[in-house]
């Protein structure tokens, strides 16, 4: 599906395209797109996007606020991957009536959930006349373990003011084949899916399968993780309030590492392989004196290691905060040394990780309880499940309302088997192998990092070769921060 | 200023550069950029920006959480205007024991006042090494009325946590004289000046003034508009934060409307020419059955007017809630109906604007007295200096620090006469004249007014040859919405 | 209903004692107590209050978190009148199949409406076995012109987390021939009516009815009135949430009022009759220059005038925050100077009170019009309806909570014609009669008001001659505050 | 220090009364107090309070909103012990311009720290003309190895809007000799004290010694503790803070467990010793099925333990939230079953507990790892360290100023050796040594446990005989609770 434009008068470019009903069903019969004919958009000039509008990506790995899109234009830069832009089409291919939507969500919590389902809800309602949508229950098993819900503007009204989801949510529990059957019984025809990275691999799963029973069925994935660590996506839903709600932790930890001497406050942030959450909430907090991240290795003792310059900083201020992700100097707390490697989403966080901020806090206590003159206080803060129930602020309202309207349009547009979400600031559509490859991380030797050690003040614990070697890994023509 | 870049290899546009210190004062000499030794830089590949490295304007009029900014990629289409990326510079116009900082801030309250003082202040100290930046005092006046104060890191390190400006601000004041015999006076030379329109018209008039007299002070702008209506630029600081506490007054509206029958809870939010304050609330909360802005015009009697409505959804539903932007429907309170024209910074708000809240309300009530049969209850809110006043949140503050930066980054390069700010997600230095000129507006023909529309359920209010007029207006290339 | 405790053996005192069903219905059964069975209650010792058990009311004016009751005991002072103390009875007069109870919310919103629902539906069907619950929807008039709604657990499980009440509320309306029909035709026999001062009075009227007709109904009020005016009782639902809220509002006008030169913020505070709000406001957030209550006369011009005290203090420290309670200074706006009566529930607050907040900024700003040499800016804050709406926070869900419960225990023993509330920090029964004479103002020459003026510095606004009038009203005994 | 009072007219109650300056220095002079000549109490009528004022104790356990004190009148009681009432005098025993007063914080955090030293401050300042206050950094250790920092109200004025205390605190370092040597040496003679059971224990010492060298040093403490388990006053200050925040975490593990299937929301939170917090919060927030206190034991295994319950609970409703106060269990967990007892406040709590909330988690985990067909999903909260950094609310601002102008006026009018605190709602003067003795506990055989009980549905897992114990243990007479 992908198409190469070099021939195209503009510049270069290749299309990653997604699938569509038609590619496998022949003779579809479309439809007018009904929001021609609401007297809400009666005005817009052109109230659908050209079958041809496309959307660069370009080499980012930042996020929040659409400050930190890489949209520069580089002198003779090639002009990368684009990406089909989401948005009403002028023909649908379903008629309202006909239209059998069901939504679920899938994997841990994040903020903004129950906006995303509201926002389907209405969508299909309010826009396309859509009638009948079922909510799902418990993940994936709810396919074939319980019963349908209906959903209805009403039910849906107010839900986007509460945390969590309506529909409750599972890890695992993914059986293509009974879930496929299920929605072939059912009579569905849109499956929208919330998940994260493990979800949206079986949501692929779930998309072959409907192709190869040749189903008219679309399959939407929109990406949910709080860690924001979807690659080709600009950021996921819940990120800003996450980010915000750390805040809050890293404030406290400060005011008590403040009252106290020689007091170290800790907090534990989301991020299990990209240290988003942390790296945001440590530029927007400024009372953290060190960042530590996946992306970013460090070694405890030594030269150069965390606990001198924990000792350092102490003997300067004598207090500090310490803000570290969940992945962070994970290969120091297995006993086998073997990377984590990401996994299918089966698994729920418990069985993967060790608990870094526990052990942190105890190597630090451990490390000063052997020097008698300096008693440590050491408060630890874990803020997770704090953040993730809470409901999504105004921004991430905005934002989960445009990413269900950009999954509803393609929807209806018959294209199936892709992730909505935003790219350079524009919802598009990204076929699930792309969003399956790889994950996304803080680069660390963008600006956006430095910009983290400069307001910091922290070493960046890596020998000068190791860093070197991760600078070198870069192409010339990348400076992707802001 | 203007380059013409038809000839580039990549494709045709026009850079619109900003003024240097060296377009007139010949032989200035450079210095290496600090930041190269900035071990917290040392793993950037590349720390400064390209010369050459531009952003591409396109037309757009959304904001919030870059997922608006017009970057798709229509075949044939012109690129447009482009400016100066923000960033490091490879060399830069000022040693650091030589640089004088001062800093001003002018006109109304937003949110992230107290964040961009902060970064600026450590952003010269710990990025440049300059260690003298003086506070002017109660905006403009200050220059030539009173002391300075002089703002270190330390001075500064907590007050991102507060509402308002540590340096007080005013309305008027400006003596461009005055203000530049102080800044020579003084031996400042790099003066960054927070505030709206206004207020950026008159960083102009310094500008120029200290061009006449041949000085060596970079003037920056760093635009201040609670409102988001400065031109050219994607967001204004504390937008965000503004949008999170304007949904708290109306869902305090909300459920005063519910919990009483045939009541109305109006809310009025800031917006004097411009309602994406009003539009983003009311997409974000969801409560709202009428948003009224300046951009879209209402009338009150008759069919398809405003009370037809109100008297409608009321016996729908027996509750409502209208939000109101402050420059909403302004022709139909003045008694000579003259457009309302912008003006210079001088005037305060209070006389230029009639209370379009109260006088609704008033119109309103005395609607429903007329009619025996129906008892109306109305509650007022004006949320305005509550939400001005709060601190910015975790988004703002990421966002406020990024543009202090770059500010810093412009001046230490030698820039001046120009405002930092973000142009389709990237901080960029635009000319003056270019923020001077018109303002940003809703764009009711844009796919996000036809989303609130379709949200509220709202009529247009509007009859159907004004609106075929305002989209005809387009031209046919722009759908530059997402 | 007045008992002469004289001949007691601890010391004299009155009983005002409330009616009780048996008064009027001869032979009424009784039954045991469910909650002796009860397994939640097992091990308390006595599970139910003593008959005789009461609680002496002193003279106090005081309220909020039980720091200010006045419990102090004076050598031969007088005991005072002593009230029934609520809790669960030995013997109950309703078995919990027949009940029939209603529930009705009238007047405006305050903080834990809905917390006090939910507890009454909670505590009657966990405590006591009762299933049947009905709503009254929109206040007084629900009983005779709307249907009625079922109350369940699980219907009221999520309410208290949100502002408002879930019933509706109305003001006026009260028909007390038709309402008491209506509890007759559906078989209601336990009313709950939440209300403030007109509220309780036509309760009165209802249960004088029910008596007349010989109905076995029990009429109870609980007092809801965010001003906390209501007589004899300490406190009313929703005072420390509307304190708290109330602060974000001063907090506000602070800001705004430091961050601008000669700039003054006004913040108008809830309290028609007293100015309990306002006083603990200002008192908790300790930003306010001059607080303005109802019982405090204050007058603008001449010396010792309010404008006086403001050019004196913007003289000082240039900016000033000013409290004001909706009630003060009301004899200053009417033309016709009569004072303000409290009136029968029935009218809307619109149609009694002028703006006091609009017209104190108004007169401000005239007077400093006049003045050449001293610009003035002027910030007012309205909260009301913002402070109204919101969920009562943990201390009034608390209190809530054990008001519901009380009402719960009266209703079920029989006794009727009497309000719950706390008295001396004891929730008791009161007959109507006496929640409905005079009103529960702040005394000004009690410690607690003068603990105010000594934190703003605020003069007293009043003439010599005046102050020592009130001083004099004060008997010789009486030192009722902390 | 005992009065016997029983020849008094009113009735037989014993004095505890507190030390005073001339208990053992002969000959001071008095000063008329200052407060009789201030502005702001001029129109009070007695400012003073009498002499012989006292306040009755009585057997209660409960607190919060005033609303559980235990002032019920019964017939023929005993009327107990009685404590002097706080409040100015009529003579004082320092002359303004002679006070060298000082303030220390040991201990742990809690909110209203800073409030209380502010009014400290401003009350010596504004009400006795006091200009000298030295604030003791860094707790008991700071008197002897530190500068002391001056304290005026422009330094205090905005602190109470800021978590911790600016004094900053620490545990352990008392060394009576040195401290009185100082206290001695810089010439101070009001010896504030905040913080919890062994810093008053501490401060007993201090006085001791003070007494012992005949200094004319009052030495005043302060109660500081969240748990709110220090006897015989009603609440310490915080403590509605600290359960506000308490209900914010036990939302958040509602929300994840109602998301997730078989999930198990457990938070752990304050209270070592009484189970204060968590029944407040509890009954607060109404979303807890268990609610875990020191003062009632449970077990885990077996018929009518708490695995059994919650099996039974994730049956009925697949979700369920568990409240687990600190203290509670620690007999389960120690290898040897001693019973922990108080200590002196030497020791940091790191070091006497075991982590009750991780040790519940894992044992539930374990018990159902066992069990094939029930996967378990758990999500452990401890907010502790979140809730004790946050600044006070209002309640708790208004409580810690009364509380610190109580202190204020003891220390002026010559009493010592006493700490400050609210008994039945009204603000006393308390010796040491009861403070000292034993601690409050919430008393499970009290009707505000039944009703916790009640609201949850938990079983009481104690066997009947144990109850039954419990329960005859009080004596016939007292009903304490509300």
């Amino acid at each position: 599906m992908v198409l190469d434009c070099a021939n195209s008068s503009v510049s270069d470019f290749v299309l990653e395209d997604v699938p569509h009903l038609s590619d496998y069903i022949p003779d579809l019969p479309t439809y007018p797109d009904p929001l021609q004919d609401n007297p809400s958009y009666a005005v817009v000039k052109q109230y659908y996007v050209n079958k041809d509008d496309t959307v660069a990506q370009q080499a980012s790995n930042s996020c929040l606020s659409g400050l930190t899109y890489d949209i520069v234009v580089h002198k003779n830069s090639p002009r990368g991957i684009h990406f089909r832009r989401a948005g009403p089409a002028e023909k649908v291919y379903f008629d309202s009536e006909e239209v059998c939507a069901c939504i679920v969500t899938c994997g841990g919590l994040c903020p903004g959930l129950n906006t995303v389902i509201r926002e389907i809800v209405c969508g299909l309602y309010h826009m396309y006349g859509v009638h009948t949508v079922l909510g799902i229950e418990g993940g994936y098993p709810g396919f074939y373990s319980r019963n349908t819900v209906p959903l209805t503007p009403k039910v849906v009204n107010d839900i986007h003011k509460r945390g969590g989801t309506i529909l409750g949510t599972s890890y695992g529990g993914h059986d293509t084949s009974k879930i496929v059957d299920s929605i072939q019984d059912r009579g569905i025809n849109q499956v929208y899916i919330l998940g994260g990275y493990g979800t949206q691999m079986e949501a692929a799963l779930i998309f072959e399968e409907v192709r190869r029973r040749g189903l008219k069925v679309s399959v939407v994935g929109i990406p949910k993780t709080i860690d924001n660590d979807i690659p080709v996506i600009d950021k996921s839903i819940g990120f800003d309030t996450a980010v915000e709600e750390a805040q809050r932790a890293i404030n406290s930890a400060h005011v008590e590492a403040e009252s106290t001497e020689n007091c170290i406050g800790v907090v534990k942030l989301m991020g299990r392989y990209s240290g988003f959450i942390a790296m945001y909430a440590t530029l927007a907090s400024r009372d953290v004196d060190c960042c530590l991240i996946p992306e970013s290795h460090f070694y405890l003792e030594g030269p150069g290691g965390l606990l001198e310059f924990i000792e350092k900083r102490l003997k300067e201020q004598s207090h500090m905060v310490i803000v570290v992700a969940e992945g962070a100097g994970q290969e120091l707390l297995s006993e086998n040394p073997t990377p984590i490697k990401r996994v299918q989403g089966d698994a729920t966080p418990d069985q993967l990780f060790q608990d870094v901020g526990l052990w942190l806090s105890q190597k630090i206590k451990d490390h000063f309880a052997k020097r008698k003159n300096m008693t440590l206080s050491l408060k630890y803060i874990d803020p997770t499940y704090m953040i993730r129930a809470i409901p999504s602020n105004a921004s991430d309202n905005v934002f989960c309302t445009l990413l269900a309207q950009s999954a509803v349009h393609g929807a209806m547009a018959g294209y199936t088997g892709f992730t909505v979400g935003p790219v350079n600031g524009r919802n598009c559509y990204i076929p699930f192998h792309l969003i399956n490859e790889g994950e996304k991380n803080v680069v660390i030797t963008d600006r956006m990092w430095a910009r983290l050690l400069a307001s910091t003040h922290q070493p960046s614990f890596s020998n000068t070769k190791e860093m070197v070697g991760a600078r070198d890994e870069k192409t010339e023509n990348q400076t992707s921060d802001s």
